[in-house]
C-alpha cells in the first residue's frame, strides 16, 4: 500500500472508527494550542502579522489570535505563527516537529469558515495530524538534518488533509489537494532563532486551506504529490524511511512542553522535581548532582553559565537548581536575566556534572543526586511514558494558568464542553 | 562576494545605472506577460482561481486578469498562474525557467498598491528577474533534475526583490526579505501537465509579496537565508554553481515563444520558415528533410503520430509540415485535433528524419532539406542569438495579434507611452 493510499483511507475514515484515546488527546491539544496562542499575542511577530493580514481586509469568517475575524487562508497563517511564538506548543517526537502549530489553525478557520460543529473539527485535526506524523516519519531524521522543518513541511500535508476533511473532499480531490501541496509545503530550520520560525509553521496552515480549497473548485495536480517520481518525498529526503504500518494512531505519543525551556531538559526536570517531592530536598542538602542525558542535547541545552534568561531556558546547571529551589519552571516569567546573573544559582551550579551517553535517548535523563548527609539518590526518567489522562489535563491547567492566568481555566471550561460547541464558538476564544 | 552581497547591491541600484538594453528587452517582457496573461483569461485555472480568490475579498489595489481589484498577495497569486496557463511565456534558458510569470505579478502588484510609476515597476522587475536568474545558475541543473522547478522557486526570490524594490526596503530589511523567501519558497516539476504548473508562478509571486510585505513590517529572519548553513541553496541543489560575477545583465538573454507549440521545436521553426522565405518553398517540392537536434529534446517533443493537437505541439515532424505549408505556428488555434489526423500532414511527416546530436545545443537546430530537383538546402539556427530589437517588436506584435486580436495593439500602444503612465494604468488593461 503506497503511502498516498494510506493517506486517503486515513483522511476518510468514519468518526465511528476514531480511537477515543486518540480523540482525548487531540482535545488536549486543541487546549494547549489555545492557549499558546493567547499567550503569544502580544509577541512582536504576532502583532506584526496580524496587521499585515488586518490591512488586507476580507470576508470576515475566521478568528485571529487577538484580532477580529478574517478568510481562512489569513486567519490560519496568523494563528500557526502567532501559537508557535513562544515554541510552547507541542511536539511529536517521531515526526520531529510541532503538530498543532501548523494542523489547528488550519482546521479551525476551514471549520470556522464551514460553520462545522467543533468535534468534527477535532476529528479533522486529529486525521491530519496523523497524516502529518507518518509522512514526517517517512521524510525521516535525513530531512531534518539536511535543513528542512518538519513542523512546515510534514505540517502543511497535515493542514491539507484536515483542511480538506471539513471540505468534504472526495477521495480524488483529496488526493488532487495533496498534489498541491507538494508543490507549496515549504521551511527551513535555518530560521530558527528568528521570527521565520513560528512563520514557518503559520506557511504550513496557510499552505493546507489554500491547497484544499482550490483542489475543492476543481484544481488538478500530480497523480502521487507524496511518493511520485519528483514528488515531495523524494525531492526533499535523500533516504526516505518505509512508512510505518497503518493500524493505531502514532499522534498519541504527542508531548506536551510542561516547562518554558527546551525540550531536551524537561526528563531532568521532571526527574529531580519528583525527587524533591520525595525527599522534600532543597538545595542546601545536596552535594553534587550526575546527570547523563542523549548525546546530541550537548550542543543544544548545556549552557554551563547563561548570561540571559533565554540562555537558562538552555542550561541544565540553572534548570536543576531552579527545581531543587522551587523556582517554576512552567513559567516563562521565571527566566530573567536577573535569574542568570543570581550568586546562589552559579554557586549551585558548580555542583552538577552532564555527560553525554550514547544509550540515553533523547527523551530520557538518568543519573543520582549526591547528598551532604551521605545518602545517594538515584534518578531516571523518559518522557516517551504516556502520562495518565487526569494527570495531563491536570499539568496542562496548572501550565495554562501560569501562562495566562485565570483566561486557563476560561479556556478549559470552553474545552470541556467541546461536544455541544461549533468551530465559531472555539474560533470566539481567540478574540 | 557572496551571492547575497551581489543580489542587495543589485536590488539598490540607482535607476541610472540600469543599461538601456536590459531595460528595453523588460519592457519587451512587459508586453508579452500582459498578452499572455488575457489570453489565459478563460482557462479553468484562472477561471477557478478567480473566483477562490474574489471569494476572499478585501481591500482592492491590485487588478487581477479578467477581474477586478483584490489584495496583493493575492492578485499576485492568480495572475501568476493565468499568464502561465498557456506556457506561452517568456524563457532564460540559462536560469531554467520562465521570468516574467513569477516577478510581474509581484512587481505590478506592489507598484499598483503604492502608485508607483509604470517605468519604477519595469526596473523593479527587472532587477528582480536579474536576482532570479542569478540564483536560478546557482541552483543549476542539479536542482532541475532533482525535481525542483526554477520557475517557482528562483522565482519567488526575484518576486521578493522585485516587491521590495518598490516598497524601498532598506539593505537590511531586504537581507530579511530574502531569508523569509528562503523558507517559504516552493515548487515542483512533477506537477508538469496539471494545473499544478501555471500555480507554481502564482506562488512564485504571492511568495514574493508576502516575504516583502513582512520584512518592510518588521520580521526578521535568517541572517543569509540564500547560501548559508542549511539556507535555500544548500538544502535545495546537490551541487551548486558558483555565481556569475556581478555586470551584464543576464536577463538579456531572455527568450520569448514566437510560436505556440514546445520551444524545444522553436529553432527548426525558425530555420525551415527561412528557408521557405528565401526559396519560397511548398511541401511538394521537398524529397525529404533531416534534422539534427539537441539530444534532451528527442525524449520532449519528437512524437511520430501525435494523436491530438495538443501532441501536435511536440511533434517535429507535423510541425515541419506545419511551416511548409504555411499554417501559423504562432496561433495556439492552429492546434486541432482535425491537424493532427489530417491525412496530407501525415503523409509529409513520413518525410522527415529527426537524430539527436551531443554536438547541437538545446537551442539550436541543424539540418537539411533534398528538394526533389535534386537541389539541397542546408539550414542551421541558434535560438541564443538575440534579435535586433525591431525584429523582436514587430514579431512580438504578431503574435500578440494571433493570439488576443485587435487588443494585442491596444496593449503595446499602453506598452509603448510607459514612460507617462502609472503601474495603476497598466493594471487597468488586466481588467
Amino acid at each position: 500500500m503506497t503511502l498516498l493510499a494510506q493517506i486517503l483511507d486515513l483522511a476518510a475514515m468514519p468518526e465511528g472508527n476514531i480511537p477515543a484515546s486518540a480523540r482525548s488527546m487531540a482535545r488536549f491539544s486543541l487546549f494547549d494550542w489555545l492557549v499558546c496562542g493567547r499567550a503569544g499575542v502580544d509577541e512582536p511577530l504576532a502583532v506584526i502579522l496580524r496587521n499585515y493580514i488586518g490591512a488586507e481586509g476580507g470576508l470576515p469568517v475566521a478568528s485571529v489570535f487577538g484580532g477580529t475575524q478574517v478568510p481562512a487562508r489569513a486567519a490560519a497563517l496568523v494563528n500557526g505563527a502567532t501559537s508557535h511564538a513562544l515554541d510552547y506548543d507541542d511536539t511529536h517526537f517521531g515526526h520531529v516537529g510541532h503538530l498543532s502549530v501548523g494542523i489547528y489553525p488550519a482546521a479551525l478557520a476551514v471549520g470556522e469558515a464551514l460553520g462545522a460543529s467543533a468535534s468534527e473539527l477535532v476529528d479533522a485535526f486529529l486525521i491530519g495530524a496523523e497524516a502529518s506524523v507518518r509522512i514526517g516519519m517517512v521524510l525521516g531524521a535525513g530531512h531534518y538534518n539536511r535543513g528542512f522543518h518538519q513542523t512546515a513541511t510534514a505540517g502543511a500535508f497535515g493542514a491539507t488533509v484536515a483542511a480538506g476533511r471539513l471540505y468534504g473532499l472526495t477521495r480524488d480531490q483529496m488526493r488532487m489537494a495533496i498534489g498541491l501541496c507538494a508543490t507549496r509545503a515549504s521551511g527551513l530550520k535555518s530560521q530558527f532563532g528568528t521570527m521565520g520560525k513560528p512563520y514557518n509553521a503559520g506557511i504550513a496552515a496557510s499552505n493546507g486551506v489554500e491547497c484544499a480549497g482550490l483542489a475543492r473548485a476543481g484544481f488538478t495536480s500530480a497523480d502521487d504529490g507524496l511518493m511520485g517520481a519528483q514528488g515531495f518525498v523524494l525531492t526533499h529526503a535523500d533516504v526516505p524511511h518505509p512508512s510505518p504500518p497503518p493500524g493505531a494512531f502514532l499522534f498519541e505519543d504527542v508531548k506536551y512542553k510542561l516547562h518554558a525551556c527546551c525540550h531536551g531538559t524537561h526528563a531532568m526536570i521532571e526527574a529531580l522535581a519528583a525527587l524533591k517531592h520525595a525527599h522534600n530536598l532543597t538545595p542546601e542538602r545536596v552535594a553534587s548532582i550526575h546527570l547523563r542525558t542523549g548525546t546530541r542535547w550537548l550542543s543544544v541545552c548545556d549552557i554551563k553559565a547563561p548570561r540571559t534568561g533565554l540562555e537558562v531556558k538552555f542550561s541544565y546547571n540553572w534548570l536543576a537548581g531552579m527545581v531543587l529551589a522551587g523556582i517554576p519552571t512552567a513559567s516563562d516569567r521565571a527566566y530573567t536575566d536577573a535569574l542568570a546573573h543570581d550568586d546562589l544559582m552559579a554557586d549551585f551550579a558548580t555542583k552538577i556534572t552532564i555527560e553525554g551517553d550514547a544509550a540515553v535517548t533523547d527523551m530520557q535523563a538518568v543519573g543520582q543526586v549526591q547528598l551532604k548527609d551521605g545518602g545517594n539518590l538515584p534518578f531516571a526518567y523518559d518522557l516517551a511514558a504516556r502520562l495518565p489522562h487526569t494527570l495531563l489535563e491536570n499539568r496542562l491547567r496548572v501550565k495554562a494558568t501560569g501562562l495566562i492566568g485565570a483566561e486557563g481555566e476560561q479556556i478549559w471550561a470552553v474545552v470541556a464542553a467541546l461536544d455541544n460547541l461549533s468551530a465559531g464558538d472555539l474560533g470566539k476564544r481567540l478574540r
